[in-house]
């Protein structure tokens, strides 16, 4: 509900000054947390929950108060345990285990633009379901690319077309990174890329794959913290969605 | 010039087969340099000159090869003793001090649509300014918006407006970086943060700024490396063409 | 017992001069450990129990010692276990599970200026509440501001004045660490910024958020140790009872 | 001029309302510079110039700018060059060669509490005279105590009392930074300990002293950035006048 | 045995000649480990066993070989369940649980010279019995004054008399160290420091004592690894009993 | 199946059009993976299975296409549980419990040339098995020279000769890497450095020894990462084999 | 001379016992240096002399030690002007200005086997230039193929054949060096990566490319110190001399 | 003067009551420095002037103060200019230019122990020059035992019976500092590590020499700063004269 419909429905006496009044702070209180209830308006999306480090109840009582007005809930980071628990908490839900991301109420489609996400080996794709939930529920269609790493580059090139026609292109990779720059260089759309915390000894959980990126020598490289899946989904459903805007 | 219209040069007799088996090469030879005459047509723009570490010779002699054919064409953190023997040699030329860049051919405006360049402080300017003049190159329109930082926070809300309204905002800040968590929470559109090298002590040359931006709790933010303005607005470049794409 | 104290025993014949000798050595030896029997004539409180690393015999052994002479008493990082094993020991003390406090003879109010804990998230609240009650433990006034990040700042500005009115604000976030600055920025007393460990990737375990707050680009705030709510309280009722003192 | 001034002033008729906008907008615009001319209002002191990275001409436009209406004027981090200019163009404003920093309209004393300023060694002196500038420009009463560091320990101790009776103690130490443990032990009033970048080798540049007072055993100890002599003092400053409040 | 017993052991008839090459060869080897059997000739002790990674059996065997002709033998890092069963295997030996050793055949008290062994807390008592446990090993007379951090520094002026008569002083702390400067100041011997793993946040488990006392204010200090008790008790041992040397 | 043999299979109406285009696409698609069967054709040896982070159905999976056509087949990282399933499944296959790796069809040997694996202590010899079984599988033969660290240095001498006339060094080392420097001092072929994460405190799990083998005073070391006994024996065999090529 | 060389002087007369004693030791004593007069019997080349941090009489004297009898001699991170007195003082020798090397009495060709020294950009092309002339004093051919990146990797395939057919390929990256992982997946001989320290902000002066080489996805990669073009070259000359060895 | 003198002094009637309380307070303030005149007696040697950091009348005056009353005087990191003006205002003093030392009135020579000093290489001297003068200037007999790197182990060999015979052994050394854990290996008597930061790239100005030491493999090794050679003198003097105390 944004701000002129609150206004609206007061002039209508559908809501009391007081009520609207509430409403107009624009959160919800919920004593363990203030839910933004004026994202989406400002934002485009509502608020996401944020699954690690809040306990089952936490997150049950945030898609409570979430699930009456807003479109699309999502949150991330969401264990397997709990996941089964929103989902029989909230039937029309689903939870992607893979992703780790339980979905209410996503949106529908909204442009024909796709965005393609690619990943450098199969140990990144849990990664990247958390980028394609996360996209497909704010309404974008997806390609997915995976295990296309430059150590057998011809894999990349048999996949080349589906790439370089999306709209935006998010690169997942871990160890050095070094697809990134490979890919950035046979585009002409925004790249974001994800390090990820794949690798061992010196690759300090991801950094030297962050690092590499963002010193990528191809232009046209932006990029999100490490793992970040649903970042950089979030920020590529933005950029799909404007060629829609106006 | 680019694959077909090679083709079409070889099929009219305006160039032998041997002329065209070089122009498909992709790219010219000089000794020091390969310089990419594909990247237009792989990545949208021509490729950028970057001029820290290129001495005036080499920089000369890579305008003049991407001169005949290019357009636009960038050179990028070349100093005022360079730029202004560049601007001798190419008259036509222009030199952006505080920006320090060399533009020949810019391109026209391509879309009303326009890219925000928001500051946190007067020290990030230069950087600002290197985004700015990199994104006019490339045909937007820009909106400045420098030293709005949050420790006088009604600045940034006087201007608010103006940076709603973009389709994609630069937010660019030194010292901790937090302008770009309040700006990315205010905003329907995608937030590129530069984070720059100003600051002293443990802000260990805009590590610390990157890493807040990394970090931020605002969704939709994704960064490049200390002080490159000129990826921001290849970036946000590549964003806010994509609209008028298709 | 003071110094003062000592001596009047010795001349009321309360205490012999062996006794009294023992008294003025300053620290009680338990063999695992030195109490600081001077620490709250010196530093205005009685040494604090860090409980991390000690066992439930050594807590219970200091709090003996303590409970004689000291008020108030105070452990931190105590364990559930713990906790509830030294309610059993110590009935008419308190155990706060989400602080992970145990607490002592606790002070009484000293005055009605008070300290506002203001986080930027929801997970900080654990090392929110280490704060408010070793606050309260020192006979402060506490407002508890929770879960008013950057993200959604009109929440901030909602309660804003009960921010601007404290004596001192107490701020608490992760991530990059940005409601800092902005407090900073609307304030006229001195901020104390606590790093919390909230974040994954390149927060680095709440390093990105402690260089955040070393930096800030407002004036007037110190900083702690990551998740030191207990040194933020400390500091800070020193702050709020000085303005009594005198 | 407050915003009741501002007022006051249009009912007056001493303003008009254009004029009377312009002003509560809160900031002057300078192109390079938006002074935020409510900061006094905010936080209790005006906007002090950083001039690490700003050039003459601006450092004398934004004193020209603050001279009319605020008090004190205090500009940091100016090259002894650029002071004998100010001085030059502003006669009845001070330079301080050691501070480096150039004052004009500083405030009277506002109480007779002082603020302890201890260094440990000769080579920290510099960031304790910013300091103790700062301190005295917001009219504070200063007690300078320089070189006691703890590889003499006799010399802290021939000056605890002046340490122990201030309201609030600045200590400043590079190295280790050992002495803000040993002197937070020894007081019952705010420390603020900033580390110097005095050191060699596996000092980092201060790094190592500012993990050491981050980490200090004493509690009661908070930490400002590196070198950040003028950010120990506002803090100070701002807790030291608490007293007076109310 | 050394060499010259070897050769004597060859002209008495007792060794043949295939034996003393074996032995003169300098190591026992053993498949997973050459042990040294020269050490004790070229470094005054002979190899010491790191119990860490190594299992049981492996414990055993090398304990097995140096049994027969070395003397001490101490194995470190030597968990409980370990410790126990060598305990049954050698019931001559005695494992020191808080110590984390198992000795067998130490060596007699060499000098009346003794090692002082300094904590800052409790905590890191731990680390100062495996310290006492090799000194004492071999042959050293060793005091043990625990708890006297600088927070309550009268603690440590209670013993330091018994500190300054010591030969050498290892000085063993965790969080920020400053314990070894202010003992380094008082005392006219070598001080060996071992900074502890005790700490959090930004003490990077150890680093910060390490940093810090490698940066020590005061002259004498020398510094080993995190937690390593036994390498600064080696080292002390050498230079205890240097005196009694020639 | 190399890309002739593909064309001949065609020629020879082995393989029908589809099939051929199928292969000579260069991987398979197992959805979770691309298994890149040009890698022998390029790389000399076929695509080696990374078993960390993958589960015993992926492995299997990638085995069983792997086993048709290629030759050796080594999966890396397998723990005890996978290499025993493993071994169930492909009853032909050998799993290393020491070195983790399990094996099927390895190459036999190519030639009398032989790799030296060199360890500095007991610690490393798992990393070291890696490395052995890995140089086998391909076909080399080994020579393993255990626990010859420098903190006894008689022991290197005693093998010195086993070292020299190896056609390349793999030295394997934790700590502080010193065995490195004095192998490359002593040799007069190529040495592969591989740091092990044996250590504690500073050494930071490897990052000590790493940068003291990249930073080695003897010529003709080169570096792989922390504990990456596969990547020296992949190095050390194509060096090994090079004598033979041609 | 070797060993046996000095043993038959002896037997021949033509050196004194004293003369071959002191020829034997291994070393001449130049007061600031020991120059190592066995390193070519143990190491295959002479001592190279590092030319930083030496001045010129330093290398001078050096260089007249050597240039009687060991063939080659090689100086490098030689200054210009050190360069060009060297030239004047030993007019056989040859300066290479921007390799930073002097040589004087080069090796011959050994084998028609050759080196690939492959560049990411034109300013790798210093450190590029002293592998080369190190290799190739040292007697081995080498082509030189700069500036293919991966931003336009069709420079890389135009080069590919002369890369895939080298014995040894050196590559040698800043920024990412993602170049590293693509040419190591398409060749089948070793590669030695090294980092440069070309790039700016988060780069870290070549720590970044430093990292992502170590982390290679691609096998058969090793890597040295960040701009040591030196120590490639060492040891690919080592492997492709191997080759004839025998 | 140590306290007895001063009280002695009283009793002769040689000091009045206030010179003498002057006196005992133990340190004379200079303004700018507080010179600890009771370290002698507490530490066996007077204060050090490290003169990094102080301009040329500062140590001036600190030379005058001492020069009365202690012995040895010791300025260390003293650049040429200050060494030619210091030698021109106390011509008994005498300034080593390779040590930057300079001194005045040194001690005699304790005992024929002596301290050897040993480099890896050629530009370690300077550091360990410092060393040597700090020793002797303290008394003791020196051995310089320079260039003997373990890239030519056999320089070590022909200069080790002076290692082993020395009391105590200083080694020094850049890059990766191994000679120290070889030489660790072959005495028994303490090793003091002094780390240089001699090296590049991943050296990281010392940092690599540094780790590496602190991890040696041979026990009895310390560690002090980066470049440290006074330290490490400090220390090895300390130790050297142990033997005669008593």
């Amino acid at each position: 509900m944004d701000r002129k419909e609150i206004l609206k429905g007061v002039q209508s006496g559908k809501l009391t000054i007081d009520e609207a009044a509430e409403k107009l702070k624009g959160f919800d209180e919920l004593g363990y947390a203030k839910i933004d209830t004026q994202r989406k308006e400002r934002n485009g999306y509502p608020e996401i929950i944020y699954g690690e480090g809040k306990n089952l109840e936490q997150i049950k009582g945030i898609v409570k108060v979430l699930e009456q007005e807003e479109r699309p809930i999502l949150a991330t980071r969401v264990s397997i345990e709990k996941g089964k628990a929103l989902k029989t908490a909230f039937p029309k839900g689903e939870y992607f285990e893979l992703a780790r991301c339980f979905v209410l109420q996503p949106m529908e489609i909204q442009t024909s633009d796709y965005i393609a996400i690619v990943t450098a080996g199969t140990s990144d794709v849990s990664v990247a379901e958390e980028a394609a939930v996360t996209a497909e529920t704010f309404g974008n269609q997806v390609k997915r690319i995976y295990d296309v790493g430059v150590a057998g580059i011809h894999r990349l090139f048999a996949r080349l077309e589906d790439i370089q026609q999306a709209s935006v292109v998010i690169v997942i990779a871990g160890m050095e990174g070094a697809l990134v720059s490979v890919v950035g260089g046979l585009v002409n759309v925004p790249v974001i890329a994800v390090p990820t915390s794949i690798g061992y000894g010196s690759n300090f959980k991801g950094l030297t794959a962050l690092l590499g990126m963002l010193n990528s020598c191809s232009s046209g490289v932006s990029v999100v913290n490490i793992d970040n899946g649903f970042g950089a989904a979030y920020n590529a459903s933005m950029i799909n969605q404007l060629r829609r805007k106006k």
